[in-house]
């Protein structure tokens, strides 16, 4: 593997400490990478000891061995995003670390901030010469990663593209969406394409409707500041929920590699328009700390979306997300219609369910009919079921190590091109223009009282 | 319940040993009868418990009390089916115990003998008054089951079909395949039509190829009587493989109820065509009690049939079954046609299959692609599955059991009708015509060599 520097900023956020550091460690683990220095940069007055403990909870089976190693190449710079001035001296810190590792000087850039900094950062460091343009094929290479969401709206995307577009080349971008990176995620399009069994089902003259639901457990936690600004719709529904729309309802690309997909998802994405949907807001919210007062913002979301091509007009696709919810888990359910009952009594009511859960634990679960035993007609319902790490183990590579290991081997597939973003902005701004009322709801409930209205007008029930 | 009696002829042989009388004791178990008798009739010098005892043995879980119950109410009789002056007195012990026992009249006769008996019982219990013609509504009733293979081939099924229907009603006439009974068999037709996942996939445009296996590790142990006059084919490619095969060609009955079932399978039946086909006898297989010095009967088959109608054309339904194999089970195979392959590698090197396991254990087991764990597109093939006994527990009814308690309520669609028999028979007859040599095989093996060669030719591989 290529010999690299890992540069984060936001170092001593939420997402370094639980996902990208400990990420880090997989990969030194894994024996993934060898040589490769660790800055993490930040406001905060910390030493990288405290970032490396803080994030060393969040690992699971340590090995003390390799937590060494990964500890003797990790430093913290402290500076102020926005102030230009600081990134000089930076320059020089990062370089001093490479001789000192003996790196060659490839780098990976990873803006774990809000969107807003998108573009200051990037100016900077470009001025700074931190990061340089380069053609696709130099030998060294400077990349940068943007973690979702790319922007707050559709005008806030376009700034911000246009800005980073300036300072570096396309192939030295990389728009995240870490669920394009999860497992079962990437299963999706191998699972309609490759088996016989669901291909020819996969339209609208069979599906009768299919839900994509991501329940999560706890508040907004220490994210107050960044979560206030964005909501529900925007930080996962832009991106997590409609990638995962997209790879339900794409075409078959003509191979199933990165920008054959990207076309076909681009595709689904300009086709979807909103129908109906209903918001909310977990009752303490606005005593979380940095949230506004009198904050409007949702921490929950249900949609009625639909996406209309030939394949899929007249199919509902119901989204439903929400923070303090009472439980945590992502699952797409797809509801194959009924068929014509040949039988006198005993008529299936249920219909065949396929379940894709993607968290906490990946399975696929196929709800069929079956008779029931003994002398009788009647039926009931089934599952058949592939628990995937019940097969494959408990820890296939989490989604951040498959991220790092990618943008180092320069596979741009898992970026998600501009294109996508900015259709997926199309579409929350299309809701957040209907003004939707935010209604309240109680912490660890399944959300606002007004959801059952809304599944009562659409003559639907969640599955999950 | 109706109060009954039970007169079985053949009582001192394999199958009253193995599963009637178990299936009566479970009858009992299970609370579907009280008052009852069962008259045991055969040539044999034994004793009611010399029987009774045999039989034993074979219901786990026996409960002395219900045992004792069981065997308060049997009795036997030895007659010689073929003589005529053995039946008055015959007649006269039956209505000597339904008095004893204060039963009505209601008869259920079960000839689990070879077919060869079938018209001379039948004429015989007729004449001596033992089962009476009447009609379906009558309030006492007489019903006999004739077990399979209902004649040795097309002319002889005639015949006795002519024979019996002298002396019965169609609606007293029970032609049985315990087959039709077995859970999982009634499960086929409703897992086909129910589930919208399936039945739009059920034809030659998504199926490549049917196997149907039915295979038995023990030989043919005392039944060399009468398997030597009929081996394999006529054992059970006739009868279980057959209406297996039907089962899962047939169109959509108006109703899934007994006659329109029986219709469709007619039409499937109809259609076969014999395309190939191997036979095999195991190697001790002559020294074996009652068997012909140089018998050429067939103790393993393999075939290549088609079924020439529009849902089918084009697909091979390959079946197999054998004595003295080295596994024993009943199992369907469906292979799904592969998709085209969108993948720079790791393109789906298997198909989808649907395996349904019919014995020893019921379940259902769909095999997909899906991606293989971390960073890769390869497919690896995984498995779904609904283990039937794991979910209903251990012990749903036994064919036999159920098949008792459907004559004695006069439910027949569980009697083949006789233009299956005899569409069954001209499959068989064509088969026999060919004179297929009898390859020699080895006790506990998967069959002869030549089975590979056969393979071979056909391009096609055994899933089980």
């Amino acid at each position: 593997m290529n010999k690299a520097m890992f540069i984060i900023f936001g170092a001593t956020g939420d997402l370094a400490k639980r996902k990208l550091i400990p990420a880090i460690y997989r990969l030194i683990a894994d024996k993934k990478i060898d040589t490769f220095v660790l800055v993490g940069v930040a406001i905060d007055e910390v030493t990288v000891d405290e970032i490396l403990n803080r994030a060393k909870k969040f690992i699971t089976n340590i090995d003390e061995s390799i937590w060494r190693q990964l500890c003797a190449c990790a430093y913290y710079y402290k500076i102020n995003f926005v102030f230009k001035q600081d990134y000089a001296a930076l320059a020089t810190y990062i370089e001093e670390c490479e001789q000192k590792h003996n790196l060659p000087g490839n780098r990976l850039l990873y803006l774990a901030t809000a969107a807003d900094f998108f573009c200051p950062i990037t100016h900077n460091v470009a001025q700074s010469g931190i990061i340089k343009r380069h053609e696709p094929n130099d030998f060294i290479w400077h990349r940068v990663v943007y973690e979702k969401p790319f922007g707050h709206d559709l005008k806030s995307a376009h700034e911000i593209n246009t800005c980073i577009a300036k300072w570096l080349n396309e192939t030295q971008i990389y728009r995240i969406d870490h669920y394009l990176t999860k497992e079962l995620v990437s299963n999706i399009a191998l699972i309609r394409f490759t088996n016989c069994v669901f291909e020819p089902l996969w339209n609208n003259r069979y599906i009768d409707q299919v839900q994509i639901v991501l329940s999560e457990s706890v508040g907004i936690e220490s994210r107050g500041a960044y979560y206030d600004k964005y909501g529900a719709l925007r930080d996962v529904v832009q991106n997590h929920m409609l990638e995962l729309l997209a790879l339900i309802c794409m075409e078959a690309p003509e191979k199933l590699t990165g920008d054959y997909i990207r076309s076909e998802r681009v595709k689904v994405l300009e086709r979807v328009k909103f129908v109906d949907g209903i918001l909310g807001q977990y009752e303490s919210y606005i005593q979380e700390k940095d949230v506004r007062k009198n904050s409007q913002t949702d921490t929950f979301a249900a949609l009625y979306l639909t996406v209309n091509n030939p394949r899929w007009v007249g199919v509902p696709f119901y989204l439903k997300t929400g923070k303090a919810l009472d439980k945590k888990e992502t699952v797409i359910s797809i509801k194959f219609k009924q068929v014509d009952c040949l039988l006198l009594k005993g008529c299936p009511t249920e219909s065949n369910w396929l379940t894709i859960k993607i968290a906490p634990e990946a399975h696929f679960l196929l709800k069929l009919n079956a008779k029931k035993p003994g002398r009788t007609d009647e039926l009931v319902s089934i599952g058949m079921e592939f628990c995937h790490s019940c097969v494959f183990g408990p820890r296939t590579p989490e989604a951040y190590e498959v991220l790092f290991e990618e943008v180092v081997r320069g596979e741009q597939s898992i970026s998600v091109r501009f294109d996508e973003i900015e259709y997926a902005w199309k579409v929350i701004d299309q809701i957040s223009a209907q003004k939707l009322p935010v209604h309240s709801y109680k912490k660890q409930s399944a959300g606002p009282k007004e959801l059952e209205d809304f599944s009562k007008k659409h003559g639907m029930r969640w599955r999950s």
